[in-house]
């Protein structure tokens, strides 16, 4: 549970909330994002303007996870500040500070997917990570970050998930979850578990349709609801709700559409708020995802969000004053409930001490910067972290014939074979850091990455090529929209193409998925590595030559080792 | 059971097996390529000189299904006779003729596709696609046809079956698989039942890895096996394994490799030849397929698919004499065996009649050609059945709300979305067709088929635009090597951007996949159509405005009505 407000903070809370407005109450409700402001971000007079007209509560700042990390963290800090003093009341700045602060802001420091933490498997790690995310997040501006993930990786078909959640193991993610989220917490962060009620089972997208998680209620109950009880009873300050039905509840059998949580009265006040016990924040995932956008038009989208339980809706644009505006004048949302729910925002703005913020918008709890960094001795803290986690988190997945670790005396030339260098025409240039790191050794290296004709690796060693060692590194990035996590298209026949050497044998290695094996199960030896973080990639191949163990333990059931393979998704009429 | 030989027969078969060196009896067992010789084609010198060094047994001729159509009939009738007359055993020549003949033939008619055939569900229009198929196809040279599908689309996210089966009802599959190879034999040309032990289970592709028919034994017999009973029963004269393992016969449990029916010994010999006593000719997948590769080098592979049972091996190339000779030697293959598996073949070639070629080489079974096609009459008739069953085969899924049909007095502007117009960074242009025939009708037709940013349609709506209808088409070419069936990428970006639409609700077709309600259960309306073929589409849109009826039935479980979406591929530790 959360800490009891202190009296100072209580009286703030009330005072506040009895001198707002209607669209001022209409406005906590509600997070702008910064990168939509229908003028330039810095235009002050603007701004001013804009706040006037519309008093939104908390806005969303830095790169999207969906997208690539963006900004500096000074500009960030200056722009919050500069709101911080424009605005009546104390805003929150929110980023999708999933993976470390450098997940949403460039210059800061990026971690290792929280499925990579899974693979270390440390609960001091899990509170480092949220801490270290905090010292860097609220010094660049930030009080809100949109993590920890507490969702479960389930379905190894889910498309979004993968590497963004703490493995398929409920009570080693309640563990880590919670760790990170006390972490956050403890240096200034409100920490938001997402997603309720969890990701992971379905094979599609909420970003594209509304997404079912299909436990039953027992089952429920003994993986994610045992998550969120544990991040709930250890006091995490919000929660985001998914566009994701849960059928055992509501929508179940005859019904012919999924109720997603975000809507959901069931599913976020039911058993969220009443069953579950969470008093903080409920904040909705992003209102333009498409999970959402067929449950009707927007008005009644947005008053079944709101009146669902939700006091947090996530990016509806500003058109939601107005909605609102009439929804209260005609009943259909009522003025207790928009209490309530602005009382919850005021008590984690009290608790995250913005409502003392200095009269020029500077925020006493947030660390200097130097550089757009932290200062020296601390930035190199984080980072040390950083690699410190690359370094425990690989994982040898199947090494059947013990050719790992390579002998660095006797391999001179290798050969790569570039799965999903291309996908759907996008190139993805990181997977050179790969071959940066195998050239940087001294190595020969030979790039096969087209597969047109798919005979091309015999015919080099045909022509006499011998390699030492042969890899196939796989990488598709986080959540790309590609409703799918496994390789399709040219990484596909890149699979067919591999299987015609007969001289090397491939060692698999996944800067992305940790399933790989589904697809290629023929791999004898696969390394997981979750993610292309820079640190991980220099490690990886330090580990491939035996330089360093491999002490990751995988987060997931990686290897089916034939038992299962094959057999999903069968109807048998 | 086949029909016994004549007396006539029986002797060449005996008299031409006694005369054959052991280089022609290995040739028998192969099958060759005639896009892959290492000259042109139509240079009867070196011609004669490869088939003196090679004397294969038959030729593959015509374009891949999983290619296009190419070329024209006579001149697969010319090539083939000029073969005929030089080689100094009869030939067959075989074709993917698995949609008519101009599935591998671009001037004869291609149908729609098998599951298009099970949509209309009519034994009569089975034999008669059998029937015409080898009408044209014999016309052109082809004496052997790769082809009828037996598989089941049991898994919907199989991703090379697709619409290249007869359903997800092995009854069904079998009554209409073996009319279609009555139809095929009765008219002069082998078929060959594909694929054993059956494919569409798993969700990954023989082309890219060795897959598995995970079914117990007794599910196996109750659906793979009736199909193969009844074809066996009703006399097909070959049998294609495929690149699929089936774990209750070999590799269960605890092996850490599946053993694929072409190298398996109890799954060719022991389930077909013997259990299932099939008596004709075994002839492998294409040998260059991954799921074949993954088995060991090229010498390992070859003896193994042809000491398990295989009588003809499907392009393994010209090493396979000098293998093939060594392993004689040597004892690794036993004359026996060569000779059986010859015998078989010799026979059919027999039933076939090709063994009374005149010296010229011409097919007296053939009809004749008048501009690459059937004379004009018999021409007509085999494109008129091609036409009722593009009428026959049209499927509404669902039509909730009534959508459909379409008043044509009232439907002025339609908007289409382009589902996969793009995929993997390839155009279908062949989506164009079903645009062209709305703007045949004279309708207004807008197109949206960019879908960043996700909101145009919107900004549509918003700017005034109103449409009457709107139509998402989805096509996703036959086993393009993607590894899905399911819209992914752009695709899957087009499915969050349709639900911008506030205005209008589209109308989903699908010209691929029968399983789109699996990623876009939000759909109201659904028709499938099984292919892009030239009638289907033209009769598609008919049907849409109500001039003629959907007749189809589906042949596989198409809408889950919320059933049991979602819940695929989970593990509950």
């Amino acid at each position: 549970m959360q800490r009891p407000l202190s009296n100072e903070e209580q009286d703030w809370v009330e005072r506040t909330l009895e001198g707002l407005s209607l669209r001022e109450l209409i406005g906590q409700t509600m997070q702008d994002h910064a990168g939509r402001l229908p003028f330039k971000g810095d235009d002050e007079a603007a701004l001013r303007r804009y706040l006037e007209q519309y008093p939104v509560g908390s806005f969303f700042i830095g790169g999207e996870v969906i997208q690539k990390a963006a900004g500096k963290a000074g500009d960030y800090r200056s722009w919050a500040g500069m709101l911080q003093s424009i605005s009546r009341l104390p805003l929150l700045f929110s980023g999708d500070l999933e993976f470390g602060a450098g997940s949403a802001v460039r210059s800061l420091t990026a971690f290792p997917p929280l499925l990579a933490l899974a693979a270390a498997d440390d609960e001091d790690m899990a509170y480092e990570y949220g801490k270290y995310t905090a010292m860097e997040g609220r010094a660049a501006g930030f009080t809100w970050a949109l993590a920890p993930g507490t969702d479960l990786l389930l379905n190894w078909m889910n498309p979004v998930i993968t590497t963004r959640c703490l493995g398929d193991d409920a009570r080693r993610a309640a563990r880590l979850s919670a760790a990170l989220m006390r972490g956050m917490q403890d240096y200034g962060m409100a920490a938001c578990a997402k997603h309720f009620p969890g990701d992971g089972v379905d094979y599609r997208d909420q970003h594209i349709i509304t997404t079912i998680n299909s436990l039953s209620e027992e089952e429920w109950f003994s993986t994610y609801g045992e998550v969120s009880r544990t991040i709930i009873d250890q006091g995490v300050m919000s929660y985001m709700t998914g566009h994701i039905a849960l059928p055992w509840i509501e929508g179940g059998a005859g019904s012919t559409k999924p109720v997603p949580a975000t809507v959901s009265e069931r599913i976020t006040t039911e058993l969220l708020r009443e069953r579950m016990g969470f008093d903080g924040v409920v904040l909705s995932d992003a209102l333009d995802m498409g999970g959402f956008l067929a449950w009707g038009d927007y008005e009644k989208r947005i008053i079944d969000c709101f009146n669902c339980g939700t006091d947090v809706l996530l990016w509806p644009g500003v058109r939601y004053f107005a909605v609102m505006e009439q929804a209260v004048a005609d009943g259909r949302v009522s003025r207790e409930r928009l209490s309530a729910s602005v009382r919850r925002i005021l008590e984690m703005k009290a608790r995250l001490g913005v409502h003392s913020a200095g009269a020029a918008g500077e925020d006493g709890a947030a660390l200097p910067l130097l550089d757009d960094k932290l200062r020296p001795e601390l930035d190199r803290e984080v980072r040390q972290f950083s690699r410190a986690l690359a370094g425990r988190c690989l994982t040898l997945v199947r090494n059947r014939t013990g050719q790992l670790p390579l002998n660095p005396q006797t391999v001179r030339r290798v050969l790569v074979i570039m799965l999903n260098k291309v996908t759907e025409g996008r190139r993805y240039e990181r997977m050179n850091l790969f071959v940066e790191q195998l050239k940087a050794r001294g190595l020969q290296v030979d790039i096969l990455d087209e597969f047109e004709p798919l005979t091309t690796l015999r015919q080099w060693e045909l022509s006499g090529v011998h390699w030492d060692a042969a890899f196939a590194p796989y990488f598709l990035p986080l959540h790309g929209m590609m409703n799918t996590a496994r390789p399709v298209g040219e990484a596909a026949k890149a699979i067919w193409a591999m299987q015609h050497a007969e001289t090397v044998t491939p060692i698999g290695v996944s800067f992305a998925s940790p399933y790989l094996l589904q697809d290629i199960p023929f791999l004898d030896t696969l390394v997981n590595a979750y993610s292309l973080h820079e640190d991980t990639v220099e490690l990886t191949v330090q580990a491939l030559f035996g330089e360093i163990q491999f002490q990751g333990s995988s987060p997931v059931h990686a290897d089916t080792q034939g038992e299962d393979y094959g057999s999903r998704g069968i109807r048998m009429s």
